[in-house]
């Protein structure tokens, strides 16, 4: 039994029949259709909630909503049509992003129903808990939860206390919290609505401890109530997603049935033994993380749809507010057309594109591997990675500039009607969940390490001198996407002379991948040392390098999403959609060299006057695209009428007066 | 009349009882003795809030507390004695920065009362506003509002709609919003408690417009509804601040007897006469406006505090929490001790501290010029630019620094309940209200460029040949604190060679003084083009501009708050508290000069080799300052009882389990 399986995504064919259409199609991507389709069928009212609710009605509203959902028929992609899926792999990622558009605890509800506590039935489960759950599951009849995160372990899950301990006289499982830190937290679904729970926790079958696995526990009966043993508290209020019941709980010595357990990877055969196909229990663990990497593909798209609608908010305000008259403009001047303005919104709507196009590649890696029992190891290592990185990315990003949008909006930018302050703390919470941030990047330094580490392996010593002396143009770095292209335009900019413009888009990616392998190297001789320390001091050197480490993953992901941004302007045939997107390429590129323009000038990568040249290249680019500010927020694909901001329908009206 | 005279500041004299306890004081500075009172007779009951609580409730709670206050005598502070004001001017801005390390809602709600609307009839009233209204507003007996935003003009004072008219056949004003734009907005306290407006409107007598003047307009009966013709909303759900109940006020042809107009800088007098002590109506709205500084003092030290309280949240959780075992760390490592997790809160702490010096310096400034009538205008000039740009500065840090205080708690971190969240959307409009932050620093910058002409008027032109050309080491750079140390200390800088260490305290002061220098001169050479130009070309070339004169601004208030540190550090004689300041004022120094790294080497005024070696040197500080987190953290001053943070006391408990 597999998912349905991928068509091959077509090049996308616009003949666009304006602008903002044609960006939309290009930014949409292999997945255009299908979100035009969600654009198509879910109304704005099936979506977008209204944000002054209390938490009670967040909560009724944001479960019945789901309900309605899943009987359209979405949140259902990725599983068997014969278990009641309806649509890809893919489509699941798009369709969590599309409801990212209209509200952010609708999502990730539906998240946690279907990604998690689906996913983790159809991940780890067997065929009787694919066909006894998942149904139940993807009709949202048993509204589940996942728990993972205790008080005492969150980033650290192999370390987790929980113990599902294996009872041979009854051929049960015993589901046993045995600290208070053991409790699980944060469980979203698990203050009211959950009926059964993922539970993970140490496998112990007699003497022996077998790390984690996942069993499902039931932990509310028909009428809602906790069932015997189970403990079930409410996390309450929270920063936002106040649509979402979080929730604790805590097991008593729960019994369950051998087969609850999601056995997938391991578990008690007939006969009393642990069996697992996995032999390495390292290996075991980490492959079953690695089936949850759906979640971090759908956190990363959906923060920064979250900030695709901020963008389109605040854009649409600065096209109409005015601010101080000044000369020539005695109405005053439309806040978009001031500089300081324009650098508030349009490199952050350029960086919008670009992490759109590397998370479209990034849905389509996941598909491929998905789609096929037993991907290869390599292959599975890479989307992790890449999944990781985006997500860390992708949410920092987020979160930072939605806060530059609602002050960009000014005091109607603070009123809750308006939109960006929901939006803002909903999305708060993403650089934390499905990964906390900053060890999500440790994770990407690590690949990097290893892979580093892999390209050097097996080269003999005479090879190895030759090797290191032409590290620099060596093969450190694999470009991931549209490689043909970018080799030719890392040639031609090699060519040229470091006086051309600061245009060149060969000279982008030159400059990002030589970055790259410089950090990435000088970073491996310095914990090659750690390695061969022992003890607190291996720890001591280890950490010592901790901000390079997070540094190299951020540079590694600026130069991926680059190609990813050059890849899909290769797929767009539109020229003038075409010519729009490299312009946003533009912006996107230098700005990121901006940002960092102290590494490249402290390492002689840059002269003074090219640095200075980007500063003086932005606030012109920013100037070129001003105009066309209206088609970029149209290519943003958030639908008008999901957008809930009051202020773009009211002009100088506020609300109902009162008094 | 005039309010309580200071006492001049002493100069702190600490025998430390620890090193805690020796940090607060220093950074307490001249108001150490005020806020311990406070600290003492305040209760955690009296200013903590319960973050939880709806709309309704949280604003009934903010207006018991603010009255139970005023009854225990705060935010009575900065009026004369005779009128029901206990306490300094000083002392005012003192007691709103405690308030905000209890609850934002109930600082802001005591801002309006006390600090807009009674700030408005002390400073734009005279001697029969002040004998009528001011004991009731500051006994909280008649709340009021402070009318001056409109839909349709927020920043853009000067051009508000709202017209006040005088009548002289009734001998009364005529208050009216002439278009749906001129209503208020935004109003805190308007729309449940207010029962006069401060109205802010264009004042018109017969045929002639006599610009922006403030009258006292009731706007509610005993029983709090609405009075005929002004109508009031309330702007409803905002993102924080929910204990304060902003609303919108239009009126429709209100009439209020002539003597409430507040008069102070003009009006109409017993013969129908429009007077004013200032003839220039220019010079006049810029004075009004001027005396309500003390605003923007409070909201940019206020920010800080907030922060402060996050900071010592976060560091507290992250010298207890574990995560990882490690080698040699078994059971797992303290969040403190990863580099990566100092780098987040030690150099937020070093600037707290150097940011507190400057407000404290801040403080005092607003003292003096306040003291006395009619302070001289180069003074209140000062003044109004350090307010602005500490208001600038400091809202910015504090709602970035914030967010990673929330991240560096993980899940934890957005829980209502351990008081981060709130902390964050509380002071998010911080960087907007009282003048928007982008708009505050482009005042800075303007009074920099000024600053500058000034300093080039009246040279004859071969002096002015001989002074540009010792521009570098030349006048345009005023120090502003602790002159004598300052200068000593660039003076032996400049004596060094640039090889030596980054840690010269002389080295930073010349950097950060060069930078403005330089950076000033410039956008000076480039805005006399626009000065030159006329129309459309004019405004063009100054946005052209804008990035750089935000970028002057910023870096003028970095050179300021450093040394404002400095001067902090010369007054504190205590020699271990001394030590840990330094470090803490090189924390600073270096994390200013290492985020603007780019700068300095574009321009050639740091070496590679020294950028690097400050990268290296911040993460030794924070290495060195680590295992003093605990009594950094007491310095900052927010009294244990008030941080509201359930993690902090619960190891490993969660919510009371409800099911």
């Amino acid at each position: 039994m597999t998912v349905q399986t991928e068509s091959a995504p077509a090049p996308v064919t616009v003949s666009a029949p304006s602008l903002g259409q044609g960006l939309l199609a290009a930014l949409d991507g292999p997945y255009h259709s299908e979100r035009q389709r969600v654009r198509r069928e879910v109304k704005a009212s099936d979506v977008v909630r209204d944000p002054t609710q209390s938490i009670p009605q967040a909560r009724d509203w944001t479960l019945e909503r789901l309900v309605n959902l899943a009987h359209k028929g979405f949140g259902r992609a990725g599983a068997p049509a014969d278990l009641g899926g309806m649509g890809t792999l893919a489509h699941s990622v798009v369709h969590f992003e599309m409801l990212c558009a209209g509200d952010l605890s609708l999502a990730i509800k539906s998240g946690v129903q279907h990604g998690l506590y689906g996913g983790a039935i159809w991940n780890l489960g067997t065929s009787w808990h694919h066909d006894t759950f998942l149904g139940p599951a993807l009709r949202v009849e048993t509204p589940g939860c996942f728990g993972m995160t205790e008080f005492g372990h969150g980033s650290d899950v192999s370390n987790l206390e929980t113990t599902i301990t294996y009872d041979d006289r009854s051929d049960e499982y015993v589901v046993h919290s045995p600290t208070p830190t053991a409790a699980k937290t944060y469980i979203g679904n698990a203050a009211e609505h959950a009926r059964i729970a993922v539970v993970f926790g140490q496998l112990i079958v007699g003497p022996r401890l077998h790390g984690i696995h996942a069993a499902l526990v039931p932990v509310r009966d028909e009428a809602g109530q906790a069932l015997p043993g189970v403990t079930i508290g409410d996390n309450g209020h929270k920063g936002g997603l106040l649509g979402v019941d979080n929730g604790t709980l805590a097991f008593d010595r729960v019994r369950i049935p051998r087969r609850m357990l999601l056995d997938k990877y391991g578990g008690v055969d007939d006969s009393g033994v642990y069996r697992s196909p996995i032999e390495n229990p390292n290996r075991r663990f980490f492959t079953m993380l690695g089936t949850l990497v759906r979640g971090r593909v759908c956190i990363g798209g959906g923060s920064m749809i979250a900030l695709r609608k901020g963008l389109t908010i605040a854009t649409k305000y600065a096209e109409h507010r005015r601010q101080f008259p000044a000369p020539g403009h005695p109405d005053g001047v439309v806040l978009l057309d001031y500089l300081a303005h324009q650098r508030k919104l349009l490199p952050a709507i350029a960086t919008a594109y670009a992490y759109g196009f590397a998370q479209n590649r990034l849905t389509g890696l996941l598909a491929e591997a998905g789609g096929q029992e037993g991907a290869d190891e390599r292959a599975q290592r890479k989307l992790e990675t890449f999944a990781a990185g985006m997500k860390a990315m992708s949410t920092r990003y987020a979160n930072d500039q939605l806060q530059v949008c609602r002050e960009a909006c000014g005091g109607a930018g603070y009123m809750t009607e308006n939109g960006l302050t929901t939006l803002r703390q909903d999305a708060d919470v993403f650089a934390t969940f499905e990964g906390d941030n900053t060890v999500l990047l440790q994770l990407v330094a690590k690949q990097l390490l290893s892979d580093y580490r892999e390209s050097w392996v097996g080269l003999d010593p005479v090879k190895l001198v030759q090797a290191s002396a032409k590290m620099i143009g060596g093969n450190v770095i694999e470009r991931t996407a549209a490689r043909p292209v970018i080799d030719r335009l890392v040639a031609t900019a090699q060519r040229q002379s470091m006086d051309e413009s600061v245009l060149h888009r060969g000279w982008h990616v030159w400059m990002l991948e030589d970055r790259e392998r410089h950090v990435v190297s000088r970073l491996a001789q310095r914990l090659q040392r750690a390695m061969k320390a022992s003890g607190r001091e291996s720890f001591a050197t280890f950490n010592r390098a901790q901000d390079h480490m997070l540094y190299a993953a951020r540079v590694h992901m600026e130069r991926v999403i680059l190609e990813s941004f050059i890849a899909g302007i290769e797929e767009c045939i539109d020229p003038d959609t075409r010519r729009v997107l490299n312009l946003l390429c533009d912006l996107y590129a230098l700005s990121v060299l901006e940002t960092d323009r102290g590494w490249f000038l402290e390492r002689n990568r840059m002269s003074s006057a090219r640095s200075k040249a980007i500063t003086q290249t932005i606030n012109r680019l920013c100037g070129d695209l001003r105009p066309l500010a209206s088609d970029l927020v149209t290519g943003l694909g958030i639908p008008e009428e999901w957008l809930g901001s009051a202020m773009l329908h009211a002009e100088g009206a506020g609300p109902t007066p009162e008094g």
